[in-house]
C-alpha cells in the first residue's frame, strides 16, 4: 500500500506513506545502504535507536557471500540482520557492470562494460573481462573467489526472493556517460525487456511459501541514460508495466544539471500513484531537487562513506560539513552539533572524535557514522513537515538551497 | 579507600571494593585495554552498559597524539572520553622500550631494548635504535612522526597528572625474560630508584589546582624479572613505599609455570591491605590463578584483540572459545552464547556474526568484543561471588581448571 497524504502547490514533491511486509515508511525518506546487511561500522539496533526507516542491501555481494541459500535458511534478510525494519535490495546489475570488469581491471563505471557482441564507445574487447553480457543475462566472475556466475532477470529475481527484502528491483543493465545514444538505446530496450522477464519470474514465483517473505514488491527501473527520447520512452514503457514502484537508474549523466533534466523527463511520466526511488543519489541538494520533482526514497553510501573519512554534516556549515580531521578541532570540547540530538553527540566532543579519527579508531567509524545518519533521518522529516505544511521552498531557503 | 570485603579459606584470593574519584571498582575486577582512549570498536556508552568496570589507558600512546596537554585542556581522561568511570593508565615505560625500538626493528618484546651503556645479553647496539636509556630516563623516538621524546621518572608523572586516570603507574625500566640475572637487578634496582623519584615528583605536585583529577592514586610496580631473589627483593622494596597500590610488572618468564612462580613469591610481600593489579595478563587461567594468589585486577588486550581475530568466548568450549570464522558456523542460527545477555547475543546469530567477519565488516568489531567483554565481566562476577561464599575451588573446577 502506498499512500499519498500531502502535496505542495509549487511542485511535485508529496509526503507519503509507503507500506511493507516490517513496517511503513514515512516518505521522502533516506535509505541507509547496508550493502552486505550491514551499515558499515553500525550495529542494526542502532539505526532504529536514532529513526532510521529503511535500509537497502545488495543482492551481488549477498549472492556471493554469505549465499542467497544461507540467508533464506536463515530466515530470511530480516531475521539474518537482526534489523526488523523495511527493507530493499538492488539487482546486482550495477556491481555486475562495474565491480565485476571494473574493479579488476582498474577501471571505474565508465569503462566498465564488456559486452560479448555489443562494444559500446570507448569500451574494448579483453581476455581479462570478468563479465559477458548476452540477451540470456550476464556472465561474470565472482570478486571473492573468481568462480564463474551467472546473473539472468529470472536468477536475480530467485535471489532476491530468497533474500526476502520487502522491496526488490529487476536485473538492468547500467550504461555509463560515454555510452552514445545507440548503444544506450540498445541497453535500454534490453533493459525493457528484462523487465518484463523479471516480472514474470516474480509472478512464477509468488506464492511460494518456501521463501522468507511472502510480501515483496517488486520496482521497475528506468533506464535511457542523459538522452530526453531515451528516458521517456523508458519512463512511459516501464511505466505502463504493472510495478508497484519504480526507480531510475543508471547513468543520470555528467553533471547536477544533467542529473535534474533526467527527473524532469522521466518523473512525471511515472504513475502518480505509486512510489518512486532515486537510485545511488543523496547529496543534501540532490535529495531537495529529488523531492521537489516527485522523487519519494533516495539510497546513498555518501552519509556513511564521508563519516569513515571524519567528514560530519552540520546543517550551517559550508556544504553543511565539516572535517573533523581539521587542525582546528584539536581541543575543540562541543559536540559536532550543539543541536544534534543522536548519542554521538549527546556523549562525545568533537576534539574526541577527531583523536579517533586521527589515530584509526574503528569506533570513530561508529560514532561519527550514527551522527550523519541520524542527521539525514532529520532533514528527510524536516522536509515531510515542509511538505505537509506546504513551505518546501522556505525550508530550501534555510539550507542555502 | 580499599577495602577487604571477603576472603578465602584455602587462597589468598579476596574480594575488596577499591575506591576510586570516579566510583567504586568491585574485586576481582577485569579491566578494558582502551590504549587510545577507546577500547577498539566500542564507544564508552556501550562499556557501562554490559557492566565494565573500569579501563586502562596507555600513557605513551595518549602522549603521542592528542598529547596530555590537549587531554588537561579538554578537562582530562574522563571528560575526553566520555567514560565516566574508574580509570587506569600504565606509564609508558613497556611500550617506550617495546613499540620504539622493537617495532621499527622488527624484533618482540625480546631484543627491544637497547640501553646505551648497559647492553644485556643478546642486545647490540644499533644505529637505527629509537630508545636510549640512562638513569635520567628514556630518549626515545615518536612511532608516529619520528620526532625526539623523554620519558624521566618525573616527566611521566606529570603526564599522566595532567592525563588524569584514577590509578597511575611510575616509570619502569621492562626486562625480557631473555635478559640474565645480573642485567635484570639493574634495571630493577633502576626502576626502584625511579620508584622513589616518581613518589616524590607525585607528592610535589600534590594539591596542584591545574590537574584535572585531584584524587589520583600511583601504584607501585615489582619488577625483578622470573628470578626468585629479585622478585622478593623488588616486593618488599616497593612495598616497603607509601604507594596505595601495588602492580606486579615486567617479565613473567617463559611459561605459565614461571608466571605462577612469580606471583608465589611476589605478592605474600607485598602489604595485604592495598590493592594489586597483574599488568598484561587476563587469560582465563591466569585470572583464577591469580585471584588465587591474591591479585585484584588484571589488564589484557586478549579479550578484545581475540574477539576482532573471530574468536568469541563462550562457558564450556575447549578453552572457553569459539572461532566464528569456522565454516560450521555459517548457518548456525543460535546466538553466541545461549546463556549469555549481552546485546550481540540478544540480537544476532552466530551465522550473522560469521558473515560479518568473513566479509570484514567493521560492525564485527564492535559486537564481538561487547560480548567478549560482557564474558569477562560476568567471570569476574562469578569469581567474585565465589569468594563471597568460599567456594572458589569448585567454581575453578566448574570452568575446568
Amino acid at each position: 500500500m502506498f499512500t499519498i497524504t500531502s502535496k505542495t502547490s509549487d511542485s511535485l514533491a508529496r509526503a507519503c506513506l509507503l507500506e511493507t511486509a516490517h513496517g511503513t515508511v514515512e516518505t521522502p525518506a533516506f535509505v541507509g545502504v547496508a550493502t552486505r546487511a550491514t551499515i558499515k561500522g553500525v550495529e542494526p539496533a542502532a539505526l532504529s535507536d536514532i529513526g532510521l526507516q529503511i535500509l537497502i542491501a545488495n543482492t551481488y555481494h549477498l549472492h556471493l557471500r554469505p549465499g542467497e541459500e544461507t540467508i533464506a535458511a536463515l530466515g530470511g534478510l530480516h531475521r539474518f540482520s537482526g534489523w526488523s525494519g523495511p527493507t530493499m535490495t538492488d539487482s546486482g546489475g550495477f556491481q555486475v557492470f562495474s565491480l565485476g570488469a571494473g574493479k579488476e581491471q582498474g577501471v571505474g563505471k565508465v569503462a566498465s562494460i564488456f559486452p560479448d557482441e555489443e562494444p559500446g564507445p570507448g569500451k574494448r574487447s579483453s581476455g581479462g573481462s570478468l563479465v559477458r553480457l548476452s540477451e540470456v543475462g550476464a556472465d561474470f566472475r565472482s570478486i571473492v573467489d573468481g568462480s564463474a556466475r551467472m546473473f539472468t532477470p529470472e536468477s536475480v529475481i530467485q535471489v532476491e526472493r530468497k533474500i526476502g527484502a520487502d522491496i526488490i528491483l529487476p536485473l538492468d543493465e547500467c550504461t555509463s556517460p560515454l555510452h552514445d545514444e545507440a548503444y544506450t538505446k540498445r541497453a535500454m530496450e534490453r533493459t525493457h525487456r528484462w523487465a518484463r522477464r523479471g516480472l514474470e519470474a516474480f509472478r512464477l514465483l509468488e506464492g511460494d511459501p518456501s521463501f522468507p517473505n511472502a510480501s515483496q514488491a517488486l520496482y521497475g527501473i528506468v533506464q535511457g541514460g542523459a538522452y530526453k527520447g531515451l528516458r521517456e520512452t523508458s519512463a512511459r514503457t516501464i511505466g505502463s508495466m504493472p510495478f508497484p514502484g519504480f526507480a531510475i537508474g543508471g547513468s543520470l549523466g555528467r553533471s547536477k544539471e544533467d542529473m535534474l533534466r533526467v527527473l524532469d523527463w522521466t518523473v512525471p511520466l511515472l504513475p502518480d500513484d505509486r512510489p518512486r526511488h532515486l537510485l545511488g543519489i543523496g547529496e543534501i541538494e540532490d535529495i531537495f531537487a529529488g523531492v521537489r520533482r516527485g522523487l519519494d526514497t533516495f539510497d546513498c553510501a555518501a552519509p556513511t562513506r564521508l563519516a569513515r573519512n571524519g567528514t560530519v554534516f552540520v546543517h550551517g556549515e559550508p556544504r553543511h560539513r565539516l572535517n573533523l580531521r581539521n587542525a582546528r578541532f584539536k581541543r575543540d570540547d562541543d559536540p559536532i552539533d550543539a543541536d544534534c540530538d543522536c548519542p554521538t553527540c549527546q556523549a562525545h566532543s568533537r576534539a574526541y572524535l577527531r583523536h579517533l579519527c586521527q589515530t584509526g579508531e574503528v569506533s570513530f567509524y561508529r560514532l561519527a557514522t550514527v551522527h550523519n545518519l541520524r542527521f539525514f533521518v532529520r532533514m528527510m522529516a524536516e522536509i515531510r513537515s515542509a511538505i505537509v505544511e506546504d513551505r518546501l521552498d522556505a525550508l530550501a531557503t534555510d539550507w542555502g538551497l
